[in-house]
C-alpha cells in the first residue's frame, strides 16, 4: 500500500476523539484512574462497630468456620486481579511492571464501568513464569479471578496453563481469549451476511503471538475448516525448524496442506485474514483471496491496510480503531466473560465459555447486521449482561 | 477484681452501638466492604481513548522513560497496600489469610475515610516471613506504601526490620507503632495532668507481643525513666532463661533494676501501666503503683480493669473500647502517618515521625484537656490532617 486515504470519521465525537492533545491525556492521569471506596459508612461509633471492631470479628470468625464465606461476605468474590509484568505493553513492548500500571488501572476501570466487577492491578517486578505463579498463589485469598494483561508470548502461554491448573478461580489472559471471543462473533456475523460456510472456510492468521494462537485455538474449536499461521518468517508449517514449541504445536494442526511461502501464498483462495502482528499487507496480497472475503486488520494504531482499500477485496472489514465501523475490541468480551464466571461460581473459564461469549455477541446485532455492523459497539450497555448470561448458562459449577 | 460494674454508656449513640445485632453485622458485611471505582468517565469513544488505548500508551511511555512519574500518574502514590497473613487477627489468633480479610477491608476504608488514601486489602496465604517479603518485593510496583496488619509476634518484628530495608516506600506495622504512637499521646497528656515527668516515670508494660514490644520501644525514646514488660511469666529480665530473641533484647534495655518476679512486683512504685495482652489484674496489684497514676488498659473487648475500678487507683485512665472515656485506638494514628509519609514523599517510617504523630494527637487536645479527655475521638476530622502534616515536617526527603 502506498498512500493512506484520509481517516475518514463517523462522526462529531470521532472526531473530537481524533483531536485529544497530550496535556489532556496527561492531565486525566494525574493522580491515577482508580478509587478505592468504602461501600459502608463510617460516620459514628456505631458504624466502626460494625463495619470494624467489634463487629468485624464475628464475621472473621465466620469464615474461619466456613471458607466459603469468604465470596459472600468479602469482595473477594467479585473482585478481578488485572495481572501484568509489563513485558508486551500494547504497541509499546518489554516497559516493565510500573510503566504498565496507567493501562492496567484502564482495565480495572473497564471492569467497574462495564460489569459492576471490583478490579486492581497488580503489577509484578518480575518476568520469571514460576515465580509469577507462585505469587498469585500465596495472594489467592485476596481475589476473585485472574485477568493476565500485556504479558509477552510465548511464555504467556505457559504461565495461563499453569495458572488455570493451579488457582481453583477463573483465569484468563485476556490479550489471548479476549481478542479470540471478538474475532469469532465476527466471524459468525460475517458467514451470516456472505452465505460462507465455516467448515468450507480457509483463516489465515498474521501473527503468531498471544493473540493469534488464540485466535487459531478459537477459530479451529468453532469449526473453520482450514487455518493457516503466517508469522515473520512465513506461513507456518511442518517442515520449518525455527519454531518455538507452542508455534510447532500449531504447524502439527494448523495448515492442512502443509503450504510453504510468504503472506501471498498463503492468502491464495482464502476467505478470511486476521492480521494482529504490525506490518502492512499489499493489494496484491489481497486480492488473491476468494470472493466475499473478510478482512479484519486490528493492528493499532496503524490498521495493516486501511479499511478503505480493503473494501476493494472484501465483503466484510473489520479493525481495531473506534474510528472506523466494526471495531474488534476485547472490552466487548473480557467484562462480561468474568462477570459471567464469577456469578456462576465457575472456577475455570472453559473453550464453551468462550464459544458462548462470542455467539452472544454476534447475536446482539440482530436485524441490524450489516457490513459496517457485525459486531456491537464497546459502548453499547447490552453487552455485558448479555455475554455474562451465555457463559454463565454454559458454566460448570 | 471479682465484680464486673454494669457498663456505663456515654450517651443514646454508644447504647445503640452496643446492640448491634449480629444480623446487622451480617447483612452489612454482604459482597465485602470496598468498592473501586474509576476516576474519569468512561462513556464515550473520546473518554476511552483519554482513559485507555490510545491515549494511556502516551503515560505508559512517560513512566518507562522517567520512572518517577509512576508516583504522579498512577494511583501507586497514593495506594496503602493492607498487608496480612492472618496469623493474630484481632483477638481471634491464627485464623488464616481469607479469615481477616474483613478485617483488611476494614482497615481499608478508614484509610480512605480518614486520610482520602486508596488501600487495598493483600492476604496472604504463607506464614513465611521469607516468602511474605519476596511476595512483597515483587508486587513492589503496585503500590506506594505497606501497612502490615494482624502478623504474629515475633515473626511480626523481623519481617517489619527487613521489608524497611528491602523496599523504597514507607513500611509500619501498625498493631506495633499505631498502638505505640497513640499511648505517647495519652502519656504526654496524662503528664500534663498530673505533673510527672518522663524522665523520672516508672512504666509497666504488659504483654510482649507486637504493641508491647513497641510501645516499650517508643516510650523509651520518648524519654521514660524505666520500663518493665510483663509477660505470661512474669517480668521480663536479664536472667531469664526462656526468652526468645526479642525478649531478650528488651530484657537487657529495659527493667534498670532487673526486678524479679510477678506484675505486683512490677507494679511497686510504678507510674504507669499499660495492658496490651490478656488477664485481668487485681485492685490489690493496682494499689502499689505511685499516686496520680495512669492507668491505660487497653485489651479488647474486655479491659483488665474496668475503668471505675481503675479511677479508684489512678488519676487518668483509658481503654481502647469507644463506650468509655479515653479511647486509645490505632484509627487516630496510622491514616495520618501514611498520609503524611506518601505526601512528603518519605520513603520511611522513622521514629521521629512516630513522636511527632504522638505529640500531635496530644496537641490537640488542647485547652480541653482532662482526665476523660486526653485523647481526641476517632471521629474527630481535624485528627488526620493534624498527624499527616506533623509527620510531613519531619520527614527525610
Amino acid at each position: 500500500m502506498t498512500s493512506q486515504p484520509t481517516t475518514e470519521t463517523n462522526d462529531a465525537e470521532n472526531r473530537a476523539a481524533q483531536t485529544i492533545t497530550d496535556d489532556e491525556v496527561f492531565n486525566a492521569h494525574l493522580g491515577g484512574k482508580l478509587s478505592v471506596e468504602a461501600t459502608l459508612p463510617l460516620n459514628s461509633k456505631r458504624d466502626l462497630s460494625i463495619a470494624y471492631t467489634p463487629g468485624v470479628a464475628k464475621v472473621s470468625q465466620a469464615i474461619a468456620d466456613d471458607p466459603a464465606k469468604v465470596t459472600t461476605h468479602t469482595w473477594a468474590g467479585r473482585m478481578v486481579a488485572v495481572v501484568s509484568d509489563g513485558t508486551s505493553v500494547l504497541g509499546l513492548g518489554n516497559i516493565g511492571a510500573a510503566a504498565s500500571l496507567p493501562v492496567m488501572e484502564g482495565k480495572s476501570a473497564l471492569f467497574k464501568n462495564f460489569a459492576g466487577l471490583d478490579s486492581i492491578p497488580l503489577v509484578l517486578d518480575t518476568t520469571d513464569v514460576d515465580e509469577i505463579i507462585e505469587t498469585l498463589i500465596r495472594l489467592r485469598p485476596s481475589f476473585g479471578a485472574v485477568n493476565l494483561e500485556d504479558i509477552s508470548a510465548p511464555r504467556c502461554f505457559e504461565l495461563e496453563r499453569r495458572l488455570v491448573e493451579e488457582l481453583d478461580c477463573p483465569v484468563m489472559h485476556d490479550d489471548q481469549h479476549g481478542t479470540a471471543v471478538v474475532v469469532l462473533a465476527a466471524v459468525h456475523s460475517g458467514i451470516k451476511l456472505t452465505g460462507k460456510k465455516l467448515s468450507d472456510m480457509k483463516a489465515v492468521i498474521v501473527g503468531a503471538g498471544a493473540a493469534g494462537i488464540a485466535v487459531t485455538e478459537l477459530l479451529q474449536v468453532a469449526g473453520i475448516g482450514d487455518v493457516i499461521i503466517v508469522d515473520s518468517k512465513g506461513t507456518v508449517h511442518r517442515d520449518r525448524d525455527d519454531l518455538n514449541a507452542i508455534k510447532a504445536e500449531y504447524a502439527a494442526r494448523t495448515n492442512k496442506n502443509n503450504i510453504f511461502g510468504n503472506l501471498g501464498d498463503a492468502l491464495a483462495g482464502a476467505d478470511l485474514i486476521v492480521g494482529v502482528s504490525t506490518g502492512q499487507w499489499s493489494e496484491e496480497d489481497l486480492a488473491k483471496m476468494n470472493d466475499d472475503a473478510m478482512i479484519f486488520a486490528l493492528s493499532n494504531p496503524t490498521p495493516e491496510v486501511h479499511p478503505d482499500i480493503a473494501k476493494q477485496y472484501a465483503a466484510v472489514v473489520a479493525t481495531g480503531r473506534s474510528d472506523f465501523p466494526n471495531q474488534i475490541n476485547n472490552v466487548l468480551a473480557f467484562p462480561g466473560i468474568f462477570r459471567g464466571a464469577l456469578d456462576s461460581g465457575a472456577q475455570k473459564i472453559t473453550t464453551e465459555m468462550k464459544l458462548a461469549a462470542a455467539q452472544a455477541l454476534s447475536d446482539l446485532v440482530g436485524d441490524d447486521l450489516a457490513p459496517d455492523y457485525i459486531v456491537p459497539s464497546p459502548l453499547d450497555e447490552r453487552v455485558a449482561p448479555a455475554v455474562a448470561k451465555a457463559v454463565a448458562a454454559v458454566a460448570d459449577q
